[in-house]
């Protein structure tokens, strides 16, 4: 896959700014190995929802990319990278599990084609099955998700692969014993299949685990499943950090 | 007034996450002189309120933060600082100029107790008069503000203040001749009344014309008064750069 990888070098905005003080944001200059081009979509839960506008279909719009860690990657990445004219959509529907992606994915992900596809998905795919409303299993998830990629390499031969780990926050109200270890399988499961896809992998679990040593559960992840506005941004690092790798 | 300043070591994230990865967010350790405490409230007219959801009165809300500046000046600051506690409010109203500030203080700012109370306002003082629908002044403008600002030190003794430099940003759709030069003489006023009021000052106009440099006005601030998401990136780099130096 390397013919299509070009290592492209994106001024970060200091370079035009660099006479004025900076804090909080990238000043260097970056450089990636970018896949392919501009057009970048988030997929998944309500991790990646969190409350978008779903009226708002058009790219880089504030309403239509929802309060949470997609907000925050757009924002960092259009201030940092003004040349690269990012196109970025977030399509993450609440309450989804891998086989409710492939219900919708050919409005919600083909007809898009993106360049860069980002997909965070697998807690309801086990916290369903929990609450005893949902008959998955990690063979499922497993599967639904391999075939899900499958069929969207088919259609979108260029497209590179983020896939985000699922994750839970220790101590998080819906947090309990139930969740381990099997719960783990799951991780593994999604990492493993990044591999198998030569996607990124966005280790979030452990900056979640870090994360703690600094403040508790409730300022990063209350329930341990729905980030906070804190959760967010050290998910936007994250994902950055594996971006910037790709 | 030196005696309510003290200068706090604010770790960065970094500190606790060391040992992975950083893009696009502040690592090294911090230093501020704040000059009070946590809770922070952002005040102003559309520009600050983004779309708010006003029914959310809480902190650190996503959507009561709205989606611009102010959600991410506050997504860096509280992933950079877990030990502070921010508490982060955004009562920014569209359409607001001075005099309607005034009208809703109490309830808007005086009730909230900020530590730090951080206003832009001034772009509609001027902008209601072109539309024909305001019959305001300079004069009006700054002796409104001096009068907000001296009944607001009055009942919060303790509070720092932050004055953002009213901006519009050359070639956006409402932006013409019959800007210049008189909407200089606004953001004159404001810095004027920063330094009158031992506020911090945040110099929104030299960021956006420099960012130009790098991207058109559509990409940072297409109407020359709302900034995108772009732009509001780059506001919240501005303010957090004076704030840091606070």
């Amino acid at each position: 896959m390397m013919d299509r990888r070009k290592w492209l070098q994106l001024a970060g905005l200091g370079t035009g700014v660099s006479m004025l003080p900076s804090f909080g944001m990238a000043e260097q200059k970056q450089y990636y190995a970018l896949a392919a081009g501009k057009t970048i979509l988030f997929q998944g839960d309500s991790i990646t929802d969190a409350g978008r506008n779903r009226e708002t279909e058009g790219p880089n719009i504030p309403r239509g990319l929802g309060g949470g860690y997609v907000y925050q990657i757009v924002s960092s990445l259009l201030k940092a990278n003004p040349d690269m004219d990012f196109q970025c959509y977030n399509r993450g529907i609440s309450g989804n599990k891998v086989f409710q992606l492939a219900d919708r994915w050919q409005a919600d992900c083909i007809d898009i084609k993106p360049d860069v596809l980002s997909i965070l998905i697998g807690v309801n795919d086990y916290w369903h099955v929990l609450g005893g409303n949902y008959d998955g299993t990690l063979e499922i998830y497993t599967n639904d998700l391999k075939k899900l990629l499958s069929e969207t390499l088919e259609k979108l031969q260029k497209v590179k692969l983020i896939i985000g780990e699922p994750f839970i926050v220790k101590g998080g109200k819906a947090i309990d014993e139930r969740w381990y270890p099997d719960f783990a399988g799951y991780q593994k499961a999604a990492k493993d299949i990044a591999k198998e896809f030569n996607a990124g992998f966005v280790p979030y679990q452990a900056y979640f685990d870090k994360a703690l040593e600094k403040a508790p559960v409730s300022y990063w992840c209350p329930d341990g499943v729905h980030p906070s506005i804190a959760g967010g941004a050290l998910m936007a690092e994250a994902w950055l950090n594996t971006f910037k790798k790709m």
